[in-house]
């Protein structure tokens, strides 16, 4: 009886469009509490970089790392919603407009050849998105930090989504995509080392070189100021490192902060050449 | 009783189609709106260029930046509702023609064949055009800035959504499609450094050397007119950057206004010149 | 009654077949007229270069830049054209066919196997037409302009939509293919710069030496046939390019009309030496 | 009455059969007369090339030019129509089993995996013949032309749809796929020209120096048969091209027949060496 | 009878839906098991590296492999069972929803399309996935290891399934994609090899240099000290490497433990200096 | 009456199935010959390296050309008819299950799943097939030819569709994809050429040098046992190649039987040196 | 009668299963042995190099060489009869499904997403198995092969389907992805060969020279010891090798043992040097 009444249909359509859309926005909800809970646990100390920086010494940074890490967690969950509504939603309306036996092919095909006429020259784009979703999920750099991202180096100054913005030693603003950065890195975690190359004759004595530039090691280790601000650890001498060219090349390296490496190298030639004139040792050109 | 009539199809074939056009017109103005908001945020403010440059002391600039927002916003606009009414308007055309049964079957399919063909090679312009909509979404450059853009280095004299002309220090015009760079530097954003090595042979003292180098730097300094038209900060003496070669290289670095920091660096090296002549203190080669 | 005459359904598909093939060609009508709007705004002066152009004095060139301006509209014109008669008229033949009751899906099987497997192959050439495409729109360069494109450097010979001719210095002919140019060099627009380094000895006062230069300088910006017929602006003497190697590096450049910069330069460093050794100043190899 | 006969499919089907066999090869024969057509205006002066050479003063090179272009025409011709054949009879066939109810899905099927699985490894087959076409079409270079492209430099030996075969100066033969030349440089077009740089020491004198090399290039300009065989213009004094190494450089070019450059340079560095030895002025090394 | 009742199909809707859950989960664990199976088989033993392993020496390294081969079973076991789930279940939705006459074409085609647009985008990340699955899979290089990735060399400090993250000698962090990753040198596994260069003037008694250097090798090996920690074979003379250049060129090389090279070849080199020096023989440079 | 019989379905499908396989074996049948035809017609003489050789002075390389030509038509055929019967009798049994209403759906999906996954990695493995099979039939180089194949030089051991196997002169066994082949260079085509440079100083007498060397390229040639068994032609003198280092360079060359150029260039130097140093004329570095 | 019972559908699907299962099993079984017999024969000395190896003289390599022969063709077989399994039973439980009238469209849709989605990152993957699988097919190089693999050169120490480990000379271990190997050198197939140049002064009298090498190649070859154990033909003079730069070098060349070359080098330039030495006649640098 029921089922051949004219209206029926109409009822029956008309119910399922409301359940299609009740279910659509559950799902929209429930996706959007899901990624704010993933992007959360991420954010809390789940990436890798975060629990490495937490071996280091507690200090200011780590109400730096907090707030970084807080941003980034927003700013990844808005992108994840914002696809999972799309997605949703368009499904939704999609269905509804099929119920209501509004062809939907014409649109479709419309969308699609569009869609794979630009997805290909989006494949970029996409990549660049996916590059800097993990980059940021996985905590490789951040603001401030020092990178090398093969096509520039530099201090970061923003990280979005598809370009990272950094500053070189020259002042030079470079903005590089995501997607390009086929490896990161980061000059800014833990340590630097330094090195110095100390170049004699091969007439030298070997014996007294090296006591000479452990010397200069011990008192660079002594000096207070140098230590606290600068080195991890006591200057290395390393030892003969080169016998081929026209040189004795001896090698002095220290363990020093992130990127003091630069001032701690110059400190370190300006007391070597000292000590070598000092003592009567004439150093050489290496090349 | 109505649903029989002979004339009943044509009447919902015809509210169909005025309801499609109706409906077309409204999502095209829906669309339009839409992008006119996006892009005004995006131009008042919202790209990071903009917030960077905000930090800097207000002058004439800021004029020019709010038009160059503004064109920026209006182009970029013009583009996207092109796009949006061609996709609306496409559907709403092979809807109306499919419920006239008129067979679309065989227009998409010639279209698709042709778009196929044709989808592989456009690809890269397809990119070209995302890139610049991207770079100009960003403010990554506008006309007048100094950009290395990797094929090539010069003064930006145009971006469109294809390609960026550059005229470079020959007085060259280069034409860089906008999907090849894959990085860009900007030379005029903020500040510039300039670097001076100074060689001074093996036998020269250290102490002698780096003392003449930083009377040179404060006399520099000392120079209102450099000071107020081409330098940031002070000139630096960072001490023994070289130790290896021929010569004890000492670098003298000064952090300047945009693209003045040859100016700076030839005058630097004339003083420098200058100062070691007249203390007697002799350069020699690096190589 | 109508409805069910036998020959209804004969008469039905005439109509519609004649409809068809009047639409198509109302259609492909409306299409080249489209066309040849787009193109004669982009040949009267809606292009980059045409309009960057007009800043420089009248003179023969704007006759020649017409003329090439509208070969290129009917060029393009053509080109669009064919296409958009390929397109719509082989839509209505297929629909034609297909109310006929003749099966199209063979045919379109066939020649889509054929279309794909040769798509993959033919990208490169439907790039290297697009490319062509833009270039010409974007009036890139023409024939006479000495470009560098990166394969090879020369002067224009030719440039039709696949690939741009070039005579290199030697003589030699290229045939460089347009989806193989990522960025082009024009070196005929506008403006050159002519440089040319002179090295003196670290011994050499450089007061002297900047003097003399700039005195050549003016004396050759006096000459009136150079002035006239080879330079823009007067020479400038930047100052000590480069400190480091076995000379004092010092710089002058001159602004000169495209292409006269070898020119300009052999005259400068001809009077250049003429005045050094006048002066008894030794000039030192740089290397 | 007529449309019930149990006879009639098959009649009906017996004429469409019939029909589609004389309407396939209408077009084949519609479809050779086109590419016969077209190919020969191609030969007949329609190319880039030909219209280029017609410029050069009539010899013997014509006829051979001539003979060139219709073997070239043929060539194309028999490949085209061979093409056109393939893709019209197979339409036809498909058509046919179609219309017999030999279901044809499976052919296509089979035949479509293989061929997009082939597809992907014959792209570069493909794109070969495609550059072979264009380049036959655009008689970029012949058989006897010395052509440099880019994997290979040397005289043209054979051209064919695939690849294009080459002897170098060596006596290897090289055999160089037409889809990796991306552009070619024909040595032997109109004219070639060479070039001589003279190196002597900052100590002489620019302008004696200069004399002499002019007076060298009227003398050899003065000979009658380097002049008839082998020159096209005067050899021109250039002047100092290079001012910084360990030399002054000047430049003498000369204009030559395609190809005969290196014989021109040759007896110019003879005549050089000889007059500079008769003036007492040394030549010195450039590095 | 029953197949006529108007209940008939929901309950056979009914029954099917329960049957097709309880298949899915079936599966579901099904595969999981497999997994487990697969993982664990893999990491007792069954990889290439651990057998290798096998033939070293037993010590603590035992314990420390086993560990991480236990943590690598479970890293990849998690990860496979999460895509088993996604299928099989996902799988399972779309057909309960197929069976309640839901149409799943709308959420087929839009995830569809999106799936397309993104794919192409992603395949760099699915790239990254697969190779960092096979590098644990085929414990390629654990946590600990000095490798050289092709970007950067150093030690690894955390392998994830899309990078590998290494700290160089300078205490760069570096984030490689192990997509990227096409070669992978170990310089952690068995043993390493120390080379040793000495030139000697052509002058040179090329018997008493032998025998010197031999002398030298003895006296290292039969050093207890560094036998035990450092070599693994006694140090080897092998004769006249070059004899082209300036010198003629000793090698000696020595087998030693895995990243001791570094060291005994500084060790080595001041042995062989002293010994040089007491017999009198002279180096020379070799370039 | 013969149509609604109820085992006309199943005679029908029977005789359906014999015509079926009736016709794929013929296909097959022709599909060989054709290909026994095309296979033989390359291999007698219709190839481009043939036709050249036969240019050449007939000797016992004739029968081994001949042999050499025999085995690729039969390696070719042999491969064009397995791919032949796969196709053909594929497309026939998968019909034949169409006809037997066995369902053939799955089975493509199946492969074609597969297929497609498998296809873009094994592209590079057609590619290879490909390329390998017009290389034989152009006959570009066989067994016992010395080549340059980019990735290795050397004499071919073997070749086969996929890869090509040469021995280098250390001889090292190079196993090189005949796809990533771009350019072939062979030595063993009709002739090489050896080139000997002679360095003079500039204070030599160009005459004086010029007259010593034809004397040495006439005593080469008059020398019948190098004459017969190595050169094509008599030597000849260019004169000076290169004017610009610390050296006149006169260059002789010879034409030689292929692969004779080392023998004939080391003879050819050892008659210079010795002719030189008889003249008292002294030969310089270039360098 | 027996068309229209109710049962009929259910018998004709059980028995269409059962027989689909059958022919599944039976292809199976078909596809295995057929495995089976192209892997043995393979390994049975149908592979390229064994057939190589067998004109070696007979010794213990034969035996080891069958050994790996088998153990290839084992691997190799089960790898594929994996294959075969998985596709042929996967069709069969696909057609089974659809019988049921199970729905397996949103299996194969939800695969075939996946499919594609993983299907372009998955390609490296199938290349290097691709790869993998053709070098052990042709045996191009097995377990203690010293080989040059482009990314690293070393020992071979185990070959896989995807990956080749190797052990460089250094002792590193390299995994080089077998789909990143374009070429293979192998070094020890036959013989190899050593090089040796000889560098005198331009003073020197190339027959004396020529002599003393030759003497001293004729005592090497007499030295029973080396000639055992490490050389296969006498060594050679080939005479002047280079006359350009600084020196006359002379080059002798042995063929050795494979990977013999080092050794017998080093020998050779012992024995070179103090014949020389005793002649006194000096040797040279080079460069």
């Amino acid at each position: 009886m029921f089922n051949n009444a004219p209206w029926a249909p109409l009822v029956a359509t008309g119910i399922t469009i409301v359940l299609i859309l009740v279910i659509a926005f559950l799902l929209r909800n429930l996706a959007h509490r899901l990624i704010t809970r993933v992007v959360n646990r991420a954010a809390s100390g789940g990436s890798i970089t975060s629990r490495f920086r937490k071996g280091a010494p507690p200090d200011g940074i780590d109400v730096l790392l907090h707030e970084r890490r807080k941003q980034r967690a927003e700013t990844m969950g808005s992108v994840l919603k914002y696809i999972a509504s799309i997605v949703i939603l368009g499904t939704a309306v999609l269905t509804v407009l099929d119920r209501l036996t509004i062809p939907i092919a014409p649109v479709l095909t419309s969308v699609g050849i569009l869609g794979v006429a630009i997805g290909f020259g989006a494949q970029e784009l996409v990549k660049d998105f996916i590059a800097g979703l993990f980059m940021l999920l996985e905590d490789q750099y951040g603001v401030g930090d020092v990178i090398d991202a093969g096509a520039a180096v530099g201090t970061v100054e923003a990280v979005t989504l598809r370009v990272t913005r950094l500053r070189d030693a020259d002042g030079r603003v470079w903005y590089v995509r995501n997607g390009t950065i086929t490896r990161v890195g980061n000059e800014s975690q833990g340590w630097s080392r330094a090195y110095v190359d100390v170049p004699v004759s091969y007439d030298a004595d070997v014996v007294t070189v090296k006591v000479l530039l452990e010397h200069v090691a011990e008192e660079m280790w002594a000096d207070p100021e140098l230590r606290e601000s600068k080195m991890v650890e006591p200057p290395q001498v390393y030892g003969v490192e080169q016998l081929s060219n026209s040189a004795l090349v001896f090698r002095v390296t220290v363990k020093t902060l992130p990127a003091a490496q630069a001032d701690v190298a110059r400190e370190l030639r300006l007391r070597v050449k000292a000590a070598m004139d000092a003592a009567g040792v004439a150093m050489v050109a290496i090349a």
